[in-house]
């Protein structure tokens, strides 16, 4: 995530503003992740959801309904449902990527095993199916499914364009959608949808929750290539290492000459890596200004999420979900 | 599944009788199972529709609605949800228990990767979800929402209490459910649901498919010890090499003197096997008659599966629900 260098930190405000609420997800998470039988699932998600996060998704869940003037009880299922499918997600990443490491600890899969991860991300999934049915809303059942599938999809055509250098940019968005922002902006779009707004506010926090999704992603993508380990937790190269196409490295190529090609198509498509490969793929990043395009994607998202929110009402959340969007590129501005 | 050695089929007779519904559930399987983006998704699914199966808990979801008299167009929608949640789970088996054949063909795991079974399986769980929200009815939604659940909540409690020798028929029964039953008994309940049956009738309905898939199990689990790998497609003592502490099992170690529990320990628990393990593996069931008992409580389930459908309506379909019932133990009789 990483959301946690600048002075200002308007997650942390929001986090404040919608404490009680926050408090009651919890509750309920807590409650809904144990199993009376099976105890190895609450071990498994008290790790992941013990290992903290920023709760970001409910917390938009909750901004987006108390925004709207909802004064009922399901935005609470609701955010508690957007941050079960969110942990099932990571579950599943962490094996698909057999990743070692998440929020600077082992990963269950590393901890337990791939089985345990691959169940009791279903597990998870089907708890947030319980959640999110208890609020007897079809619509929201209808975007929660539909997000669903985006993400899956969006994870499956991530194996195979990751690395193929036919990837495009237009791809590259679809991959991003699906693996980050399709859930940002259900997590929006639930929330305005179960506080009765309008169509035009249900519209607006959708395309807010996608430019978000969608920037938050582009950011974490670029600092992969130039951001400071520190600050990041990051390692500069991960994703060069894995061999995974993202915006920096679609640009490069899309500008490249034969033998800049042939270093992409040996270093991602083949996975053939020598020292000093990673110094001479950010050399040809930084030499067709990938990096600095991309940086200048991210912001141009930002700047679409932000101006999303112009037909919601005058709010001190919409004030704090417009910081939001500045903080996310905050760290590559 | 392995429901083919009779000369009467009455899941063929169902399949016969209800030929343009399947018809129409095969058409919206295909459908629905197409990616517009990542081809790699139809292709593994493919791959396992293609493999054919006998479709028995779409066609007991066909068979409840049309045994309840319904005439919209849903259950068809719901019974291509239950296969889809069929098969999302086959995926994410087979990397549990790293298998390399399902139905006598190498598995998806084995012909793609793990990563794809695991994601091509939650997007299929995805697209379940999107087609019985189709349906409009909440009361489906919560039934197959509390299905999902049970059924991941057995798997996770089958992986802890499969080599533990402390695990008893109840902790078996409860893995069963999850792993079988489950999804039996909310095909044949959604039936009559979306039916606008009787409470009575809904209430028969679980019972008859919650009773049939545990007595499939059980069937399945007997099988293992004393099937004909002709007719089964099961070597015999392959749930043994793989420490899965089933039925006839439980009941030998419940008899176990000292050093019948010693031998239980070191290959179940310890997993350390050596050549005629298995066969005397073969004589302690024999000796405590624990597959005689085995075959005697799947009999019970299959009679408590007809006595089951007693309040339902009379209809053709009624008696082969019966025979499909008697059919299921015929294996083991």
């Amino acid at each position: 995530m990483g959301l946690d260098h600048a002075a200002t930190k308007p997650h942390e405000a929001l986090s404040a503003l919608l404490a009680s609420d926050m408090e009651a997800v919890n509750t309920l998470i807590t409650e809904r992740m144990a199993s009376e039988h099976a105890p190895r699932i609450p071990e498994v998600t008290a790790h992941l959801v013990g290992a903290g996060g920023k709760r970001l998704r409910p917390m938009l869940t909750l901004a987006a309904a108390q925004l709207c003037g909802y004064e009922g009880p399901y935005h609470v299922h609701l955010a508690a449902t957007v941050e079960f499918i969110h942990t099932a997600t990571l579950l599943h990443d962490d094996v698909v990527d057999e990743s070692g490491q998440r929020r600077g600890r082992p990963t269950a899969n590393l901890l337990w095993d791939n089985k345990s991860s691959v169940l009791v991300g279903d597990y998870l999934f089907s708890r947030s199916f319980q959640l999110m049915v208890e609020t007897g809303s079809l619509r929201v059942l209808d975007i929660l499914a539909n997000a669903s599938a985006t993400i899956a999809e969006g994870e499956v055509l991530q194996l195979t364009a990751a690395q193929d250098l036919k990837t495009d940019e237009s791809i590259y968005l679809q991959v991003v959608r699906g693996k980050t922002a399709a859930l940002f902006s259900a997590a929006t779009e639930v929330g305005g949808v179960i506080a009765g707004a309008d169509e035009a506010h249900v519209k607006a926090l959708f395309d807010y929750g996608d430019a978000l999704g969608i920037s938050f992603q582009i950011v974490d993508d670029l600092l992969d290539y130039q951001g400071d380990v520190k600050a990041t937790g990051k390692n500069v190269g991960d994703d060069f290492r894995e061999r995974k196409l993202t915006l920096p490295v679609i640009k490069a190529v899309a500008n490249s000459d034969t033998d800049e090609r042939a270093f992409w198509e040996r270093t991602i498509e083949k996975g053939k890596q020598d020292d000093g490969d990673l110094e001479h793929a950010l050399e040809l990043l930084n030499k067709h200004g990938a990096l600095e395009a991309t940086r200048k994607d991210a912001l141009a998202w930002a700047a679409k999420a932000k101006s999303a929110l112009e037909p919601l009402p005058d709010h001190e959340i919409k004030g704090l979900l417009t910081d939001l969007a500045d903080y996310v590129v905050a760290r590559v501005s």
